[in-house]
């Protein structure tokens, strides 16, 4: 399916060179209109074509709608998910954390929390959107839950909110950047300790 | 200062009669343009006022402008801070988690984010909107510390790390909801618990 390639993979377009520099304007055009604080709902092809600089017709020939677009783009701002080493769970949360902190944090948070208006009017383009989140989620579960049979987290932890626990505070340093007081700098390593060590005395 | 008044509080407003349900027909109609997916640049004195059935004459005698009527949006959102028992650390956290979880935490994370692009742009509305999320932050930051001191809390937490670890899963459920697979229920006490047991077995 097309529509749901992501920009760096090869897609089938018998007798169409792929360039992969169109595919690139296209999805930037998308962030930036969204980040400079467009709805999913105004952001048309017209206006990502005339922001990337390029026609209607080739975008159409890569994205078959809107939705799929900006689902596609949500998608190149999380990267590809991180081969893990498998040494320690905890080395595989940060590697993780570490991932899906792509250098757009900040449009990544903006983007998507104009999106949701979208997913709940839109069951398709909802769809899409957790056919992107669902693998990350379920591979944060995934080590969480080998953390807890290893006998390197605690037997009784909570999956679901520890998943909240390490996504949450990434997505809200990437959207409020230094007003959070949080220095980028080995957040992902910090976090994790953190959440591994606990506050109490 | 009339313009960050909120909704609740009396106005200066000689000579005329303030009525507290055009305020809140006004506010909950700024809420509901932007959750709709309308960017803060996009929603105007004259959409809001369509919207909540008022003349502008009467949202302008409230606020100065369009972004004191943004910023007094998202505090009502928020709604008062908590008096807090100050029995134990762990409880204060408890009430001031709660108190940031309005009804409105879904609408709050996607205006919030939509705002973004808005105070970037703009020093004085992202002045404003400090104003607001500010006391909330440093009433976290007191009992924190209050805990370090108190020896509830491990002497080298870190302060904001841990802000962050407490706000960032809350804003994230609010947006997202059941996708997140965690239940709202009790969900201010068991964020709370995770944190200061910790994750490690």
């Amino acid at each position: 399916m097309t529509s749901t390639t992501s920009a760096g993979q090869e897609r089938k377009a018998p007798g169409r060179p792929r360039s992969a520099q169109a595919d690139e304007a296209i999805l930037d055009a998308v962030l930036a209109l969204m980040a400079e604080g467009q709805s999913a709902a105004a952001v048309s092809i017209e206006s990502v074509a005339a922001k990337a600089g390029v026609g209607k017709a080739t975008i159409y020939r890569r994205w078959p709608n809107k939705e799929a677009l900006l689902i596609d783009a949500v998608r190149c701002m999380k990267g590809p998910l991180p081969a893990l080493g498998g040494v320690s769970a905890r080395e595989d949360l940060i590697a993780l954390v570490t991932a899906n902190r792509s250098n757009r944090a900040r449009e990544y948070g903006i983007v998507t929390a104009c999106l949701l208006p979208e997913l709940q009017r839109d069951p398709e383009l909802n769809r899409m959107h957790q056919a992107v989140m669902e693998p990350r989620r379920e591979r944060m579960r995934e080590i969480l839950r080998r953390g807890v049979e290893t006998g390197e987290f605690r037997a009784d932890l909570d999956i679901h909110l520890t998943v909240l626990m390490l996504s949450g505070p990434s997505m809200m340093l990437g959207m409020f950047g230094d007003a959070t007081g949080v220095p980028e700098q080995d957040f992902p390593e910090k976090l994790v300790d953190a959440l591994l060590r606990g506050a109490s005395a």
